[in-house]
């Protein structure tokens, strides 16, 4: 029998070890993805991204318990990327000791995976790893990133449902602001939100809220940082759901609840709008699009000596040539 | 006469101009920074990183400063970029406010830069950007990355030296760490070194140095978090290098001529040992790599037709394919 057939059937170590040849590109995993493709498709992806110490970990915990506490409770995976780092045992450890409460309970599968390589690469295998528990039927899917980089918002991306967790006075407000990844979010949450100055963050995110819904190449000093020719980066967002803000103090199990229906309400918004779909065909695009991206650069290498391919390396440090120059002469198989 | 020769020629105004056009990849820009490859590659590159709130900005500020009023001073160049927020205005009035005291000098240019699209695209723009400035003549160069993602993990890689910024106390220690991107970082810089907590945060540093330089899969629990599989994540460290901590308070300029020393420190083991050349043939490597992929892309494109492609698609959404075999059939030029 086949890990993919495990999987299907509900066998959590086949699981565990699917995902891990998964996560490390093994080819038995990815043939085992192209088999499971046909069952995915049905989990809502939830990310949960924000700056460190936000207490997104105690956030995500809270959310899996209470999902699983309810009447006809969902399968609930929690997936949690942990950025380019060797140390994040650490964070495991201090995070996840209240995983205790969610311990034996085979609703739930928790998965950790360090960032690793390169970009495209982190969102990719973090898509991969949710296709295998989608196909797992797990219903509900937190994908839990650390920060506020590209990685997380592209990440994010890949989600249905993106929550942006800030908390009361993290920094100044500009410092706030800078870590701003408030485009990408559907719902923001305010957690640690017993904390003095929570009243003047919420008042200050429902601003900028305000100022990227203005769909205007204007920031809110009103005019741009990149320079002369101002460019809009704010995001056009759907218009028909507004972005609410959800105070929570996790450690406490505080307005989880609340959170919880938002996350519910947003799910329904999406299906019925149809919004649902097109992120999907968004999703899958961009993982097609990698794919083909990653073999047209394998098939192209097996085309170049490496004599070749290292004299024109040579060149261009030699300052002979130019970057643009040395690409497309090695593309159309011109003289170096 | 073209902007490449007015900025040749020392030219500001044509320089200012000449950013905004390659930031923009318009094809003028990328023409000019062609014609001006030849002239590149004196610079020292000096990214500077670490998390929102450790007073980057500052640092940068002092350093420049402190470059400038040396005997003899090199021309110094200041990268901002700042991450994918159209916000970040705030952040300029912000922390630029005390570029009061640089204003004026004609051997200082600063220019901020947003992060927008792709992580690939951010770390080539700040590339094309640092080599503009490079042949313009600005011989030390400060590439300024707003936190700890994986983007501005990939645009340290393309500096010569990197500075990671922490500050003492900054969240709990197990945030500290999460957030760490000392695998990429030269020299460790201790700001606002003025702060309660110092002595332990400096320990804590250590200790990770410590045990990052031991190059064995093991974090500094003993154990990984990845999964079954452990994999080694730690960086090779050129062993030759120690890398130092460096106590500063920005703000008030103080531990900035040490840093400065250990700056120039690097340089100076860098040209000795020949890790620059080395270096510089694997940042030339990694843009002459980028430039091949986007092209053989836009090649590809163009003989796919967008019929096809959308075909190609919906059977991936209607999930009668998986994605690994569409993309194969679409490069074979097979059926679907």
């Amino acid at each position: 029998m086949t890990l993919a057939i495990s999987v299907l059937d509900g066998d959590r170590l086949a699981l565990a070890r699917l995902l891990t040849q998964v996560e490390n590109n093994h080819p038995d995993g990815l043939a085992a993805l192209d088999q499971l493709y046909p069952y995915t498709g049905k989990a809502h992806l939830v990310g949960v991204t924000g700056a460190p110490g936000t207490g997104k970990s105690s956030l995500v915990n809270q959310l899996a318990l209470y999902y699983r506490r309810r009447d006809q409770p969902p399968r609930v995976g929690v997936l949690a990327v942990d950025p380019s780092s060797p140390f994040s045992g650490g964070a495991i450890l201090g995070d996840r000791v209240r995983m205790r409460d969610l311990a034996g309970d085979q609703g739930i599968f928790i998965r950790s995976m360090a960032s690793r390589g390169s970009l495209g690469g982190l969102a990719a295998a973090t898509s991969n790893l949710a296709q295998v528990l989608d196909a797992a039927g797990y219903e509900i899917i937190f994908i839990e990133t650390v920060g506020a980089g590209q990685a997380e918002v592209d990440i994010a991306r890949h989600a249905h449902t993106t929550l942006v967790v800030e908390t009361p006075g993290f920094g100044d407000d500009i410092q706030a602001i800078k870590a701003g990844i408030l485009e990408v979010a559907d719902i923001i949450v305010l957690n640690k939100a017993d904390r003095p100055g929570v009243e003047n963050t919420e008042r200050v995110l429902r601003g900028m809220l305000q100022l990227a819904s203005v769909e205007q190449p204007v920031d809110y000093l009103g005019h741009h940082a990149t320079g002369e020719e101002g460019q809009t980066l704010v995001k056009q967002k759907s218009s028909a759901w507004e972005i609410g803000i959800a105070r929570t103090v996790a450690t406490e199990g505080q307005g989880i609840g609340e959170l919880a229906g938002m996350i519910d309400q947003h799910r329904q918004y999406l299906k019925a709008s149809g919004v649902w779909q097109q992120r999907e065909r968004q999703r899958i695009q961009a993982e097609l699009d990698a794919l083909i991206h990653a073999n047209l650069l394998a098939r192209w290498r097996k085309h170049i000596s490496e004599e070749r391919y290292q004299q024109a390396l040579n060149s261009l440090v030699k300052r002979e040539h130019s970057p643009i120059q040395v690409a497309k002469a090695l593309l159309d198989g011109d003289e170096i």
